[in-house]
């Protein structure tokens, strides 16, 4: 007996599963109050989570889809809160436009400094970023406490973001940080609730980067 | 008027926010089947998710956790089907031991390969860790594909993974590849449904790799 008879074939090409994955992503969705371009960011993510109640937790400040694409477009870095949102942003449609992802959680400096002071490293990494990445998309999917500091830090006046993608995962302090950012009158795109995480932030700015190649 | 009235105090470090989310989470989570070293596993998956309904999902082969446990103290690596996993991992704890986290996908052999044979990288980097990696605790979390070539490797003899972490998240052919691990008789940790990604396959080692440590 052949017992690959079970298996369905797998030659199908990534492609293919994406446009697939999104179509039964649109009919399983149904009717929505998105703008079209909000619901390819929710669409993504939901595709990167197979979460629909994640997708229709997302919340966009009117202008948050626009900031996002002209930042990508004038080569603005985004800034990634851990590796593992650095690692999964797709980058030649960033490159393109001479963007690049930051992440500044691991520098010697951020150590250093966050052992000198007490407090999280996501703490330090946001500062450092607010003094080098000026008008930089960050793409929070995990430390509440950096997407805090990056909230205090705009109120200050200290960090001038193009765009806060804010979607820390957990149970201390992420729901709570979401529902700061939701007060800022800055574009952002977060979540309702605990739920987030890296693959939310990655799908995202992946999403961004497309509708900032397709606006070209 | 000083705006930082609003904000709780960002001073808690991380270890305290870990143990106050498990106990929020055991809390809610409430009576359960598993055994004590699966809830571990169980646990730091919905930490990494704020999902419970994905937490419940998860099932485990009798000899998973053991195996898991016994790879990793036994210095064999844990092969990574995308670098989110790979980077997501924690090394120390798997160091100690003598294991590192591989990462197959965007070698250079493996991207030629799969446009020689028009298939996915995945596939082809999934048949170089088969070769590479004998022993080794598989973590997908992403590329169905990847699983169900390992499935075919296993059955014919081609690969002697030491547990499979099988998790791939998506619409297309994540659940079915799923069902098929669930028909092997090899150790290993998946779950019900389209749901999982990265974050669950790096919770699922950390787990594992935190009861190797205290196993010691």
């Amino acid at each position: 007996m052949d017992f690959r008879t079970d298996f369905k074939p797998v030659t199908v090409q990534p492609q293919e599963i994406e446009e697939k994955s999104f179509e039964m992503i649109t009919e399983e969705f149904g009717p929505h109050d998105y703008a079209e371009e909000q619901y390819k960011v929710v669409q993504r993510v939901i595709h990167a989570s197979a979460d629909f109640e994640l997708g229709r937790s997302l919340v966009f400040h009117p202008d948050a889809v626009q900031a996002g694409i002209q930042a990508i477009r004038s080569g603005k870095p985004i800034v990634a809160d851990v590796q593992m949102v650095q690692v999964g942003i797709s980058k030649p449609r960033l490159e393109k436009f001479g963007g690049e992802v930051r992440v500044y959680i691991s520098d010697p400096d951020v150590m250093q400094e966050a052992k000198r002071l007490n407090t999280t490293r996501a703490i330090i990494a946001t500062r450092k970023a607010a003094r080098e990445a000026d008008g930089a998309i960050y793409a929070i999917g995990n430390a509440p406490t950096a997407l805090l500091e990056l909230i205090r830090l705009v109120k200050e006046g200290e960090a001038r973001p193009g765009l806060i993608i804010g979607v820390p995962v957990g149970f201390v302090s992420a729901a709570e940080s979401k529902e700061e950012l939701l007060k800022l009158d800055v574009p952002f795109i977060t979540n309702i609730g605990r739920k987030g995480g890296s693959p939310v932030a990655v799908a995202t700015v992946n999403a961004l980067s497309l509708l900032a190649e397709r606006q070209g």
